[in-house]
């Protein structure tokens, strides 16, 4: 809205996340302040009332894609979630996925490749895991880490992983083409937001669980990550599957943003309730002698 | 509440929903008012502000069993969930376990077996789908349909679907003995709510899609599904896994009742926070010259 403000057009028109939010090739994330808020022009207190707001316009339409899909159709949404550690991954998956019927939603957590997934092409575990017609399915990391920390620490040799970025193109184009609709959501936090987050798990003991000493072995590594992550904006961010850069240094407005994100997307698809495939008047009349 | 005050006992202890909706063996289902709100007194109003406050506690409860497991717990929760058609399992879904953080739950519905299930044992899709240590699972139909709709419509021999009584006791013995808790929640509607609620999605066109004309077949064999929900009742609900009828007329009702059973087994787990497996002070160290 704030650029809407600037060009004197009316904040009745805000601009989308979609485009707010929208990485292209080239875009610069050093440029990109991880405390704004593009795309809204509200403060936390409106960010949540505006978060709450889309929980029932985004539920209908989920449920209007599910619908479609007992109908025979095939369309479904894979969100996409990637960031550093502590960038707030699992805040999206409880406070924005959440708001949605957990029937509509299959989440996939990918950790580090199994021995049973190593023996298989990088992809392999990806593609089972991609939703279903009808459904949101939301990917807590994803194809991605292998070219993020396997980059980063030279997991494969350079030659195969400095060919996967193709091989995501090719395959999330082949996704899209089976009726998916993809949505990647980079969470991009600072540096010191990280610190002050890594020092709020060693300060409270409900927190100790979520830290692994070997964080700040990859924090040490800051800068070869953010050069992983400029890399898959440069070479992964295509019109069939573009990269959204969300700002997450305020946890609340990263949620806002995602779920703005799907709201756009679902409104795009615009999922219509089936028609009855039955003749309603006879299951009517037939209901009511039983 | 209300056996509270029959007895005279303050309402600050009132009967937990655990006792006053269990259903040992011989426990008459048809001697059970569907409309009734065992457990509780209050109104639908009541209803739904218990059923907010009781999101907080069980996230809470939740989040240490999860923690619980990364330091080496094997404990997990398994709700299972029968009913007729429209009995409220989808509004279960949505209103009671839709509010723990989508990440600690799993949700397999279970439909008609697929040629590949058919060719293995009836518990095998069931031992494929028990949730992983630290999570809570949640079955939409479930291995009882093999002796429910298998029952009444003999789709399999009387010999075969008669021995899986005690197949089925002996299966869940073993999965307690692996630390699973499991719930087994009956939603117990009156066949004239199923009437009106099928009846409302003849008259709504948003609702078409959740009809099929088998529908009413089903609901013609009423009281063979009554006689063969009693069976599992009278065969099934053993000290290690009872079952718990829940009378679901009133749909507010259902989702405070399911909500208050698992709240009250996550209270009776206790999970706790795992110790740090690491030295604070020293990671604090590290953190800070990051």
């Amino acid at each position: 809205m704030a650029k809407d403000k600037k060009s004197g057009k009316k904040s009745s028109s805000p601009t989308p996340f979609s485009e707010a939010l929208r990485a292209d090739p080239g875009t610069d994330l050093a440029s990109i302040d991880p405390r704004s808020t593009p795309g809204f022009d509200g403060d936390k207190d409106a960010g949540k009332v505006a978060l709450d707001a889309l929980t029932e316009p985004v539920s209908e339409l989920q449920e209007r894609l599910f619908a479609e899909s007992r109908a025979g159709g095939t369309r479904s949404i894979l969100l996409v979630v990637q960031g550093m550690d502590t960038s707030g991954k699992g805040g999206i998956m409880r406070h924005a996925v959440g708001a949605v019927d957990p029937q509509g939603v299959q989440i996939t957590s990918f950790k580090a490749p199994s021995t049973e997934e190593q023996k298989h092409p990088f992809l392999w575990r990806i593609r089972n895991a991609l939703p279903t017609p009808g459904m949101i399915g939301v990917f807590d990391r994803s194809h991605y880490e292998d070219v993020l920390i396997v980059r980063v620490h030279d997991l494969v040799p350079k030659a195969q992983w400095s060919r996967r970025y193709g091989q995501i193109n090719t395959f999330e184009q082949g996704v899209v083409d089976q009726d998916t609709t993809i949505i990647k959501v980079m969470l991009h936090i600072s540096k010191d937001e990280q610190k002050a987050r890594l020092a709020e798990r060693l300060d409270r003991p409900d927190k100790y669980w979520k830290f692994n000493p070997g964080d700040i072995d990859e924090r040490e590594r800051w800068d070869d990550y953010q050069q992983a992550y400029q890399a898959i904006i440069d070479k992964c961010s295509t019109d069939a599957a573009p990269w959204y850069v969300v700002p997450a240094d305020r946890k609340w407005f990263a949620r806002l943003a995602v779920m703005n994100l799907l709201h756009e997307h679902l409104q795009q698809l615009d999922p219509q309730w089936p028609e009855a495939d039955f003749d309603v008047a006879e299951q009517q009349a037939r209901l009511e002698k039983s």
